[in-house]
């Protein structure tokens, strides 16, 4: 990542993905604002998505939903178009992947609308600046995220486990490790589990069901948080028409810095 | 108040009222446990109203939706019954007040939604705990409310000022409101102003727009949260054809305990 980059501003760097010059992951744009996650649902839908995010707000947190139609989060960043300012998309029809995009103006219709969800990438850093090791970012992969056997609350359509992503923290950390995150309600928040996988139906830690495996050490805890990943296979099991989401690690940047959704 | 009202379950409390054993309000009753506002209304303007509540969660704090045309509140009390359980509900036709009922089976239809919504009572008890005087309660009255000049975010067709209780601080105590109620931003949570009435465009303390004028005392702050009255203010201005709410202080008792709704 070139310095220059991480000092764009939200606006610059939306500009730049929507003139498609940057076809690549957003991780390091435009440091210190919160990156979300992007789904797009028909309205005959929204009401079902929203109020499954509404009653498992730990992995679904809400970040802004625009009005049917609109393509401009109005709460987030108000100048954005939701339809070209990611660098890469991914269509879905019926739950299949049918394309990559780098706009998505040729799919936009009159009643869909766009739900931005809490990512964890806002709360490795207030983990990293209180010298609490990241696995996964030492290691260059992606976080292990593992199926639990704890529901999620249904609503409507939607249904589903919680995906939990995990990361090994030192003991002696541990206590730290929930204070920092619960900070963070907006962008998953404090763990969900800490400590023995199998209480949450994890069968082997070095297995994850998406991302990658990462070392744990002598003396590290395996802690666990609800993950995004959740909403979207909760979606895909309904099989909606047409789905759009961002393609993974290509991120939605916001106008909002990152400690403006710190609580307390 | 009797003592054996303050110890009732809420699931006793509620089948009192069903039973119309009960028809006064229900401060005091089944002590401990949270009370909620209701807002019903019809399926095609449910999801505007969530989207409205997701935007202003201040004023408008979701504890409960439930499905479409059920009546049963699943997440904060599964074995109740929305359209009895409440001692006394109101019914709107087109905005207007037509009517005031102890059981609303007979205006229930197959697509309505129920809106369960935090109330300040629920941090009121922790500013007693934590011998903060709540002047209302002192001075037997209702809480003063004002219409601000700070207008809600939009959604759909709901729109409208931000409508703040106002309730005096003695000025040493003022830190300690702001750490007590941010714990409970389920039931609106921290304050939205401190201080002068007139940059929040309210313009006499003493002529709130609903509820009583209570006496400020020498040394004493006027300390402004966000208020219930500000969705169905808002809800109000779309006359939707048909809207039940519960009468004012007759309240929906849940099975959480205050507590429950903490952060940190």
């Amino acid at each position: 990542m070139q310095r220059d980059l991480e000092k764009l501003t939200p606006q610059e760097a939306r500009m730049m993905f929507r003139r498609n010059e940057w076809l690549k992951p957003t991780a390091g744009i435009a440091s210190g604002f919160t990156q979300a996650n992007l789904a797009i649902l028909k309205k005959d839908l929204a009401f079902d998505f929203l109020l499954f995010c509404q009653r498992n707000p730990k992995p679904c947190p809400v970040l802004d939903v625009t009005e049917p139609g609109s393509p401009v989060p109005g709460m987030v960043a108000p100048e954005a178009d939701i339809r070209t300012d990611i660098p890469k998309y991914r269509i879905y029809r019926h739950g299949n992947l049918e394309d990559e995009v780098t706009d998505i103006k040729a799919y936009w219709e009159d009643d869909m609308v766009a739900f931005l969800l809490g990512c964890s990438f806002t709360f490795e850093f207030p983990l990293m600046k209180n010298d609490i090791p990241v696995r996964h970012i030492e290691e260059k992969c992606n976080v292990p995220m593992f199926k639990t056997i704890i529901p999620c609350i249904p609503a409507g359509r939607f249904a589903g486990p919680l995906v939990v992503s995990m990361r090994p923290i030192p003991e002696k950390d541990l206590v730290r490790t929930v204070q920092v995150t619960s900070r963070f309600p907006a962008v998953h928040g404090a763990p969900v589990h800490i400590g023995n996988p199998a209480a949450i139906g994890i069968k082997d830690i070095f297995k994850p069901d998406f991302g990658d495996a990462v070392t744990i050490k002598e003396g590290e805890i395996p802690v666990f948080w609800a993950c995004g990943v959740t909403p979207q296979a909760a979606a895909m099991q309904v099989r909606p028409e047409l789905m759009i989401t961002h393609a993974p690690g290509y991120m939605f940047i916001t106008d909002m810095k990152e400690e403006k959704f710190g609580v307390l």
